[in-house]
């Protein structure tokens, strides 16, 4: 297809000259080029298919060269990117040194916060404006949130709500309502949005209350039944308004969000209303192109595909080989078959997570707690607090959220939760919302937790075994990656022990997690060059197995340390730590892993590289503690 | 006064032989014996005032030997400790080795989660009743959570709401609503309640809606004023109840939470409820002492005091002399005078953060989010971004909560947000939900954000004024202590530099915050002993002052780093990594500081020197390392 009208926007001023026909195409120009990029790379496609017409209504409404636009979550900023001045780049997003498929504040003046985290949007929305307030007084800038109805139940989004209406500041939030997150939404406002669903399209404010009245019981019947039935009828008659309205915010709705003029209608009145006020708009996933809106789950970060236009059939690519991921949720399925103790908690993440087969097959063990994460690990808490074997499954990135809980509701208790930090490295092309590049961390900043992290494949269900046998709270860390199997004499987990799988002369590597596999390519390398590395596959961070570490510092020339995780207090800074506490000297260990910045998108294996974490970069820093070794062995520093 | 049924009550099973009027007697005695604690020492006072009766009422309807029982944040826990068999140790409340002024598993199986941190409590009630019905199938346990109104706003108490609500299950929540937190709520949700109080008691089902019907507007006013007329009439009417029910849960209240027989009758309603229902009591903070009712913010902790029962007057110790936190606030309130983009930001902490004169003197610039702290460090990141310079002043320990939106709305946008940490260390008869002794592990682990300490008093101001110039996001460190003065000619702030206090030839204390003046107290005592220790005041953690650090570590003898954190990741394992990282030897570093297990309440006093951090365990650790010095010079292990 050939672009007419994208090329022209350079910037969302050009779009208030276009006529309403010419707004139509744009939506369609903005479909095709979303269609373009997921033939070619997974991308996010769904949820922006969803936004088109909402991203151009709010950039015909407001002006966001003073008015603020949070996009919350961030996946769904495509259409936002194009519409301002980003289409000529548009084809390199998710790309290394490309667009970033999430908002980024260094790409344009339009993209306020890098978001990727879900529910915050509200948060900075409001302190933008109450920033604006003060720094513009007079101007009364708008300010404005598109919050999804998945990210709705998150804790910080009702924080937020709670601050704006006790503020009253001139706060937008358009509640983006597409019945989803990335799979089916859950939990009591999932239930409160569908019965809204059931409602009539807001059209002004001319409705009527005579439906209301007739439904009005008499006085007279049991006044239970009076009360209850009452009850329900306000609340359909009210239908999806009376949450909002009692937490303090004016809410309009709901309004058909691919009705382009009905947006800009129902846009341009509520950026007069005064106080926090809530747009609800219904948003099909999808939307324009059937095969997405009939399997939205799916599409919404599919695997590259070609439409087929004859019979508009999609051929999904193959999928890959498995991923650790699939290797966890088969040992979690496993272990549920035979401990009927063993539960499965995420946080909106089934699919990610790969645990549909769980939650198909274990329906009454399964909780899927929504985009709360901060509940799921403190519900996690007491479920192990009643007996229970509760795993918690969440993406490194996003545990984070749920920090204080971890503190509180189970390590300060010593509970027997285990951690499955998902997506703990790299990530990939999401970028650093996404990364998981700070558990090791975090996780081994509080007592009681046993932290480990697999070598490969064969660690991983003995591992999880471990942790479900173990009197106290675990956590196991992996990476989005294949699950690479190191060939070797399995040696059984046993708490606080390494594995080594070769022992070398000169030097050892002692990898922390899937780096293991890299460790053994590059140990098999060396000595090929006649350096003769070992490697050790450590498993345990607490307790560390400083039998067998602090033996390869004094027998071998050298460690170096392998880890994705920042060096900042990371695996590596444990082994200095304890080497430290031990009075051993380490200036003949190396520490190789992320260093203190933020690490942009990029496929993992170029950022791997990029990091000196592949072969080359491990036997690069071998060779230099090798010589470094050499020329010490008379003279120590 | 003689307690004449506290002694008797060994379990709660002894309630339930008590007469009403025995019962009312039984609440007399526990007033008493609060009374008497708070004459003695500081500790949660109005709060346990209030809940008297409905500890009473909870024990009496329930049988939590088998149902579940929490109390939220954990500080009106003493009348359940009372009634669970702890009168006889009561008068050890606080102190180290006696009972802990939280709920604490370890002194009965009736404490099931130590709590302290705000929220959580449904989650974990909900945790425990997933867990009971699986484990004890058909056997219904009941699980209760008794929450505060102050914690109502906390996120994690949404989240956990939406998950009941989609899981149907049977949870009792009990709000306890007091109109107050420490400080007096704020918020929608605050405003929302407050309209509650508006509202009769409730009384059973049987509630007439011809009241309504009244209000119900004529067709043929305008449209819109009959929908908003309406609309005020339905919440009024439904007083309370709606924004709970529209959640999913089933509403009853507001009961009087003083009248021991109506909340009986209505937890025998509740209790055979199905689905998640929310019980709304209303209790007065204070109850029962007038002093404490008239001012409950002063009697929430208040200091020691004596009753005067012939005029009825307290006398309060007078203050001690000013803490770290009153330098803080001072040094803020100079900075908001000065410039008007500095804005504050506290999370329910206004009286703990000693900020009333500010919100007195900016009330424009001051923003009190409730026990909101995920939201607080949002709402900063948004309010930096728009060009003001936020200080956010949060404990330590609270502000774990926030840790995901430090990560995200923060350091990840390298806005210039300013963290002041209080509580940041030892904090005392709290205990480990309320220790601030991680946070330099954590705030560490994200990129971009300088972190701080001050060694005294004079560092607090020009720090402060430091973080409000820089382009970054900054933190700040200080204990719940006495502000005390380390005499020296003061070296201004200078970015990534430490200060040296006096140099030593033997060796180097190297003071991360306020343990310099123990520090230099050491040093002094060493010197006597004709040992040469200087002292370090390192002010930086990020970016470190390796220059000075090294020299210590290469001029002298040793380099001892001191702080008051966890050893894992804190201050001496950044020394570590640096000094690794330069490929110096690290053998001659010893790092004092938290050991990596949970510590129990005590003086802050006791507690450091226990863990070897008061002058004689630096003098020791000093000789330690003076003797491996002398003895390694010839022999470097």
């Amino acid at each position: 297809m050939e672009y007419e009208l994208l090329p022209m926007i350079s910037s969302p001023e050009e779009l208030k000259t276009l006529s309403n026909q010419q707004l139509e195409q744009l939506a369609e120009e903005i479909r095709e080029a979303l269609c373009e990029i997921v033939s070619d790379r997974p991308a996010h496609f769904a949820s922006n298919l969803g936004v088109v017409e909402l991203a151009i209504a709010l950039h015909l409404v407001f002006d966001f060269s003073k008015d603020r636009l949070i996009w919350d979550t961030g996946h769904q900023i495509y259409p936002h990117k194009l519409l301002t001045g980003r289409f000529p780049e548009f084809q390199t997003i998710r790309r290394k040194g490309g667009l970033m498929g999430y908002p980024n504040p260094s790409e344009s003046d339009y993209d306020l916060f890098m978001t990727g985290h879900a529910g915050a949007s509200v948060s900075t929305s409001l302190g933008l404006k109450a920033g604006d307030d003060l720094v513009y007084p007079g101007e009364n800038r708008k300010s404005v949130a598109v919050l999804g109805d998945g990210a709705l139940p998150s804790g910080v989004v009702f924080e937020a709500f709670n601050n704006a209406a006790g503020l009253n500041k001139d706060l937008l939030v358009i509640l983006n309502d597409n019945k989803m997150g990335i799979c089916p939404r859950v939990g009591g406002l999932a239930k409160y949005l569908d019965k809204a669903r059931a409602a009539p399209f807001y059209n002004g404010l001319k409705r009527d209350v005579s439906w209301l009245l007739n439904k009005v019981p008499m006085i007279g019947e049991s006044a239970a039944d009076t009360l209850g039935n009452f009850k329900d009828a306000v609340k359909s008659f009210l239908h999806g308004g009376m949450l909002f309205e009692e937490l303090g915010f004016r809410y309009v709705g709901p309004v058909d969000g691919h009705d382009l003029p009905s947006l800009q209608n129902a846009l341009k009145m509520v950026k007069e209303i005064k106080g926090p006020v809530l747009l609800h708009v219904f948003t099909e996933k999808g939307h324009g192109f059937q095969p997405a809106t009939e399997n939205p789950v799916k599409f919404h970060t599919p695997a590259p595909f070609c439409r087929d236009d004859d019979v508009g059939v999609v051929y999904a690519q193959k999928p890959s080989s498995p991923a650790y991921t699939d290797v966890v949720s088969d040992s979690i399925h496993t272990a549920m078959s035979e401990d009927e103790k063993v539960c499965v908690l995420t946080a909106a993440m089934c699919q990610g997570n790969k645990l549909d087969q769980i939650r198909a097959d274990f329906p009454d063990r399964f909780f899927d707690t929504g985009i709360c994460e901060g509940h799921a690990v403190a519900f996690a808490g007491g479920m192990a607090k009643s007996g229970m074997r509760p795993v918690v499954d969440i993406y490194s990135t996003f545990l984070q959220r749920s920090f204080d809980h971890i503190f509180q509701e189970v390590a300060l208790q010593n509970l027997p939760v285990t951690f499955c930090l998902d997506r703990a490295g790299l990530c990939g092309p999401d970028g650093p919302t996404h990364h998981g590049l700070f558990d090791v961390s975090y996780m081994r900043v509080f007592p009681n937790i046993t932290i480990m992290a697999p070598g490969d494949t064969q660690d991983v269900a003995p591992m999880l075994n471990f942790c479900l046998t173990h009197d106290g709270p675990a956590s196991i860390r992996y990476p989005k990656t294949k699950a690479e199997t190191v060939e070797r004499d399995f040696a059984e987990i046993e708490y606080g022990k390494s594995e080594v799988i070769r022992w070398g002369e000169d030097g050892m590597f002692v990898a922390f997690g899937a780096q293991l596999s890299t460790c053994v390519a590059a140990a098999e390398r060396l000595a090929k060059d006649g350096v003769d590395i070992g490697v050790i596959n450590a498993r345990f961070l607490r307790p560390l197995d400083t039998e067998t570490i602090f033996r390869a510092l004094q027998e071998t020339g050298f460690v170096i340390t392998v880890e994705e995780n920042t060096l900042c207090g990371g695996f590596g800074s444990a082994v200095l730590e304890a080497a430290n506490d031990a009075g051993i000297r380490t200036d003949n260990i190396r520490r190789l892993g992320i260093p203190d910045h933020f690490i942009e998108h990029g496929e993992r294996g170029e950022l791997l590289a990029d990091l000196g974490l592949d072969v080359a970069g491990l036997m690069k820093a071998a060779h230099e503690m090798s010589q470094k070794h050499l020329s010490s062995d008379s003279a120590v520093a």
